[in-house]
């Protein structure tokens, strides 16, 4: 049998909010237990067996079924089954011949094994591939949305279930401060991102109809025919219009990731951090500055692009640090840290008139600021000084990143 | 004055393949002359005022007009005016009001100004912002491809214009081993992996309807209205059904970057690289493992997962080294170096089949392959030997990534 994979990742001590793996810092979002064993997402023979062995993970508008604070709710099979079937009887060519737009299926989204999961008593579910076994507990997540559904009612039962399923059940809202377990946010972030493109991407990109999910949630494709159209039950598979996205790979029929940069920029002596304020933050609430990467830039071009556009200093070397899932819907943070040019340091906000103030501030307060006065925007820590420099908490990038610098990160790299 | 944006990236040597950026290495197709001042795309007295004093790149089937082998063709206004005559006369709300889909439209889009752009004997071309001044050459992309649009005689005519407008001018297709100079690599990135996406996007994902371009080319919406259902002049616009991408942002309206992952993976000794193969490559061509990085993924997660999925190595410590931007159709590549466990170097290809082979390659072997023998699967070097390792050119980031592995890179980084 293939060694677990994920035994780089169990090592991690669930209590701390950021975790080093090795020397690499693992953030908040990342470092998911589960194996994702991606080619088996296709392989229907393993989704049939897999399914009444799976635990589900339940989302109402996006938002998790929780058991607590810290932890997510799982329910089994019985309790979806209802809702869900047995989507994986039909091979997917099969499945595409019989589509019809007027049925909605519910998103149900094959998440991945969970090598680590305790048993229950029950035997471990393996599944043998290519000469290959995969073990472990399987991990879905379905949207139990039931507003503007047709599957409204069906949701409404699964939903009722699932919460009385034990004491404190309830759809929870994740935010960085909340303290969900660093596990279950990684798994929270994938099961939010696939389930919110499935929801935003109903319609072909390329021609304008339906789309059906494949792939177990991870693939959504535009099918050649629709029984919505078939007068009588004997007539050939109405055939839909032309797309050129049957034909070869298009990247619309995947999910989305949009790059991010996020970035703490050193000004030139090593002694000031460039911090930025947006409006709608408190007057005392900063953070790194950040933005989104444009086609056909690299993260280093993103970093010294948005720090111009955005504060009118100008960048010259950029070192990658880190990076970090963002499933608010889908974005990746690259977390850099950057050097500003001796004659390139000073502030201009009205290039891109997008923050309301920007900062060089010295490393000794980012410092104190970083031990004792984070918190979010909405919310500051316990402790925390009012009227004080707050910065992010320990589970933002950005916090990350200013610590490396307070402790020499940037001077360190070749 | 606003001192200039590209001040950081002037400075490279264009005859260079791979440029250092202070000690930042600076990939193939990154590293662009122009300043994209994106906040000015929809700013149409901006656009208004530039457009007639712009250069303009035109691509054919996604081909750019090129002047040589090394060089990017431009033409000005005058060659393109009949095709795209005077897009941002109107405002983008006036312009969205007066939307019919019966209309094709050139797909323009605005590039950036190129600060150090000789002026030709013209006056230099000034815009003042807000109290700011950008100066330069402001630079636009244009699809003249011509087959199946309703366009098809004027972009014939741009094109028959364009190519007789100097010598040697064709439109020739750019892969990484043929010599167009790297800032021009860098233009093209953008033109190419815009107008993809704006070719890849004409229907609403979120409502199936038409959309259409704005900003420049930098942002495609929903109108709320079309002509082309109108029945009489005097009538109210007629109203499309509503579409949740006309509230709030929606990432399906800006343009779409795949982030991948790209791989340099030591052993834990040091001593050894992997390298993979695909199947359709020749016997002796070898490179690093690369894949798409997945929803709620961080690059080093990703990193992680393909190389065993690919490889059936288990990847410890993940370090990225830097970026490069993969125009075909829009790419970002995520350039890491990681060390496989002391227990996890077993080679095992039957996870997902993707690779035909893949081997441990001592350093020393990498590093004869990288100084004699390099080329892509299709073309070798001049100089390359016959059946021994081959290896991706410079311009490659899969070279760089090597090249920072035998230079001790790995060992280095804290």
């Amino acid at each position: 049998m293939t060694q677990p994979y994920t035994a780089t990742t169990q090592s991690h001590n669930p209590s701390m909010l950021s975790r080093k793996f090795g020397q690499e810092i693992v953030n908040y979002f990342s470092g998911s237990p589960l194996n994702r064993v991606s080619f088996l997402r296709s392989n229907t023979a393993f989704l049939r067996a897999a399914l009444p062995r799976s635990k589900f993970l339940l989302l109402r508008d996006l938002e998790p079924l929780a058991a607590s604070k810290t932890t997510l709710a799982w329910v089994g099979y019985e309790t979806v089954r209802a809702l869900v079937g047995n989507p994986f009887n039909a091979e997917e060519e099969e499945f595409l011949r019989e589509y019809d737009s007027r049925v909605e299926i519910p998103t149900l989204v094959f998440l991945g094994v969970n090598e680590g999961d305790e048993d229950r008593g029950e035997e471990r579910f393996e599944f043998e591939g290519e000469g290959e076994k995969y073990a472990g507990r399987p991990c879905f997540a379905l949207d139990v949305t039931g507003e503007g559904r047709s599957l409204k009612e069906e949701c409404g039962k699964v939903q009722e279930e699932a919460v009385k399923g034990a004491e404190g059940r309830e759809f929870r809202k994740v935010r960085l401060d909340l303290g969900l377990a660093p596990p279950d946010a990684a798994i929270l972030a994938q099961a939010r991102s696939l389930l919110d493109w499935n929801n935003r991407n109903q319609f072909c990109a390329a021609c304008g109809a339906r789309t059906v999910s494949i792939n177990a949630g991870t693939k959504r494709v535009c099918p050649p025919t629709d029984k919505a159209f078939q007068k009588n039950l004997q007539d050939p598979p109405f055939e839909r219009p032309p797309c050129i996205s049957r034909k070869g790979i298009h990247n619309i029929a995947f999910p989305r990731t949009d790059p991010t940069v996020i970035m703490a920029i050193v000004n030139s002596i090593g002694d000031k951090i460039l911090l930025g304020r947006q409006r709608r933050w408190p007057k005392d609430f900063y953070s790194t500055l950040a933005g989104f990467c444009e086609p056909a830039e690299s993260v280093e071009d993103a970093v010294r692009r948005e720090t111009w556009e955005e504060s009118g200093v100008r960048v010259g070397r950029v070192v990658i640090h880190s990076t970090q899932p963002w499933p608010y819907p889908a974005n990746l943070m690259m977390g850099a840290i950057g050097e500003a040019f001796p004659d390139g340091e000073g502030i201009v906000l009205k290039h891109d008139p997008e923050l309301e103030d920007a900062q060089w501030v010295e490393l000794g307060q980012v410092r104190s600021a970083l031990e004792g006065n984070t918190g979010t925007p909405d919310s500051k820590a316990e402790g925390a000084v009012e009227g004080q420099l707050r910065l992010p908490p320990s589970t933002a990038i950005a916090h990350q990143l200013l610590l490396a610098v307070v402790n020499g990160f940037h001077l360190a790299k070749p």
